[in-house]
């Protein structure tokens, strides 16, 4: 490993951690940091050394605790740092004498209010020890391999009836990696990531980015096997150049999905005021991420949809869709999206009819069944039927990718369809995408079953068609770099659903 | 109840009800029907006759079954149709006898796979007995309250591995009517609305609607009191002018959402393979509809949060934008939808930063707090802190709504926030929507909550945007008409949350 990707390792799988300003007084962000890494440790997940800095205590959770990070015994490889922000320059010239790699500053109260002078001459004396930083004004890191989690959002609350409830959850491990310049927003991923079953790799918050910052980060999950997708929230970029030079390197790679956010005239004077960011036109980025292969979503459901495509599901190589459903209606509705998205569901080739027409005459599908795409089996469908149809539309050569919209609702259905359809999936290297409408249980258990089996299932016809966009999208710039084939071959070879993993 | 109504009246509370091919052979559309109506009248909710016809039983669950609709004893209000398309007809002419006031023709194969003449012959026996027909090609009609229920998709399933599962519920009592030409769409309808809690007053899926068509139902609904909101799937429309001047009519007493799918040109393609509908220039309807009053979604997520969102809250009488947030991020993502949707989200009026001046001093909020809109209460949010600034916000002169994003993962955070925002919305004639971001079980419950006390919530800051605008245009509609001030009154003084019902 690059000495540069080293440094940015400690954030991950540091061997010895101090946290400053530990404390167990409930609610506190110092309790909730130091809570996470002893319960990981007790746990057997973090093996590294703990410890809990803070003069007025002798020890906490059984653990020793230290009046200052200069009296800990050892290297301490990072420092998580809750302390006022007044006080967090001492702690730094502690972590310099100390040999500190790198440190999380969780406190506020910095440049985002106007303390510039402040928020410099941490970084000053951060520079001089060669110590990383991550924030101030962040939530930090999430990586559960390794146990390390300086997130303050406690996973559990208490409410006032005393009833205890799960607030903000940590996902599972998984292909997905996220990072953040909006603290919030990223624990609001979090919950979401993890009530849709969806795996994270590592998860980082920068807030201020005083030091680490969206460029340097990409670069080390560029870098990281265990990442398969990039999800990035920003409000600004802070070295566009260097910026555009690694973002293009990573997008040959890995795709890379972004919510620049400050789009609108009105979101960038908000953004301002909300981390400082200076926005520039929003025209301008729109050029700069296709040029460099990111894909931007304007909407938080675009944001994780296209994320949970791209790390299922290979690109495409066309942008000509074939449609499969029992449900008429929503057929058109995604043909609308898809023609809205600029793809298109033409008719297919006469091979493709007349394959169909024999089902017909065999008796295998209805003679009422439309089949000249949408292909709609009608209300009558059975499982089998769209297993012999999915097979027939792969085989179309002028179809790239497949949406499928298998409503449980058709009384002829069971659940046979879903593992018989994502078996049907390794057999081509084309995309499908899968819809399901309902938010009961059938539905529920359809989305999730197909979701494990990386057939990514959305809950829309529309959100099933922007993710086809991705899909479409990101193929086409991947074969104008010459670089489709080499990132066909190693999604398709990389190991199974690393990125949805059941909790044992 | 004038006499075209009190015909349509006969599909949601008939005396007796005949079932033409019931059946106990499961899995069957008759057996789904007749099962669904035997159970509501054992349960004592459909109170009138109910007759089996079906020549080969003597019985069906232990209510006496008729060879013929004509053997049945006394009146029939109303008959369901499930015999293949070809015995129509004559189930038709017996019911001319018999003085049938409505059918229900599940049964399909007829204009939409070519056979018109059949279609034909069946709409001209029943004009001849002045019966008005469902269909064909439809899933009939679900009125929970009357136990109606004509619907052929079980409530329940039973997959390969002989667990029961349930597969298309039926949702509950409430004030939001759906009418739909796409039975597919209608069928996950019903599914979506009742996972997401949403009450339904009426449900009418028309098929080929060869007699009843979407402009007598709205006609119906406008004049039904249970009914608040109306959703309207539709691929076509068949009168264009006599729908315009019920669609005017009705819009001023209550709002109209509509899906008019085939929007695209290759989705009016789809639609005329499915329903054989003629779509027309989408340009033209967009145009009629916005002369209508009629609001369009161009999705299905957008259809429903539009109907939830005027459901529960009153229009806004301009179209600045006030935001609330403990999460900067997320309150920069809503200020770009709202400007990307033509809303605005300006400074507060001097006054009001007064206000929140004096709040600060007082050590009400924190200093780091942004006032200006967004109202940024930061990480450090408590829940007192929310309400004291929805208040002030409420009484800006210049701020005609509200957009609260009261993301749950904050530390000082419990939940009396969701109560006392409610509590609060009752004072003002503004609308609010909510957003939290979450799938686990503390966004679940504070978005459930929040629905329950009819302040709709949403799971993107962009739904909600969006939800916004609806209640933006349709307030500038009732306006531009002058039927703002009467239309508010009556939702406000309308009894209690009759769109929410708790399931006893």
């Amino acid at each position: 490993m690059e000495e540069s990707l080293q440094r940015l390792d400690a954030f991950f799988n540091p061997k010895s951690v101090a946290v400053i300003g530990a404390t167990v007084k409930p609610g506190k962000p110092g309790q909730v940091i130091f809570k996470n890494l002893a319960t990981s440790k007790q746990r057997g997940i973090y093996k590294g050394e703990l410890y809990p800095v803070n003069p007025g205590e002798e020890s906490l959770l059984g653990l020793k605790c230290y009046k200052t990070l200069s009296d800990c015994p050892g290297d301490v490889d990072l420092v998580a740092i809750i302390v006022p922000a007044k006080a967090v320059a001492s702690v730094m010239e502690q972590a310099v004498t100390k040999h500190v790699k790198a440190a999380v500053i969780i406190t506020a109260g910095f440049k985002e209010i106007g303390n510039k002078a402040m928020e410099d001459e941490v970084v000053s004396i951060a520079k001089r020890g060669n110590i990383r930083l991550l924030g101030p004004n962040c939530l930090g890191v999430f990586y559960s391999k390794s146990g390390i989690d300086t997130l303050f959002l406690p996973e559990m609350k208490t409410l006032s009836t005393g009833k205890e409830v799960v607030a903000t959850p940590r996902p599972m491990f998984g292909s997905i990696a996220m990072i953040t310049q909006s603290g919030a927003f990223g624990s609001a991923a979090l919950d979401y990531l993890t009530g849709r079953q969806m795996g994270v790799s590592k998860f980082v918050s920068f807030g201020n980015k005083c030091d680490v910052s969206e460029t340097e980060m990409l670069n080390y999950l560029m870098h990281d096997d265990e990442t398969k997708v990039i999800l990035v929230y920003l409000e600004d970029i802070k070295n566009g150049r260097e910026f555009m030079k690694v973002a293009k390197e990573c997008t040959l790679k890995k795709p890379v999905v972004m919510i620049k956010s400050g789009r609108s005239n009105a979101g960038a004077r908000a953004a301002a005021s909300h981390t400082g960011a200076i926005a520039g036109s929003d025209k301008v980025y729109d050029a700069v991420f296709e040029q460099c292969g990111i894909i931007r979503a304007k909407s938080m459901e675009e944001f994780f949809d296209y994320g949970k495509a791209l790390a299922m599901q290979p690109p495409a190589e066309g942008s000509n869709i074939g449609i499969l459903t029992d449900a008429g209606g929503p057929g058109v509705m995604t043909v609308d999206e898809l023609e809205t998205q600029g793809l298109t569901a033409n008719h297919f080739e006469k091979e493709t009819d007349d394959k169909f027409t024999k089902l017909q005459q065999e008796g295998k599908i209805l003679m009422i069944a439309a089949t000249h795409n949408p292909v709609d089996l009608t209300a009558s469908v059975t499982d089998e039927q769209f297993t012999i149809s999915a097979d027939i539309m792969f085989q179309d050569p002028h179809t790239y990718g497949i949406i499928f919209l298998g409503l449980h609702h058709m009384p002829g259905l069971k659940e046979n369809y879903i593992d018989d359809i994502a078996a049907l999936t390794h057999k081509y290297h084309k995309p499908i995408v899968m819809v399901d409408i309902g938010e009961t249980e059938m539905a529920l258990f359809t989305r999730g079953r197909f979701d494990r089996l990386n057939v990514p299932a959305f809950g829309s016809p529309e959100d099933a068609a922007r993710a086809m966009k991705a899909l479409v999208w990101y193929g086409a710039y991947l074969k104008k770099n010459g670089a489709y084939e080499k990132y066909v071959k190693a999604f398709k070879s990389s190991a199974a659903p690393s990125h949805v993993q059941t909790k044992e």
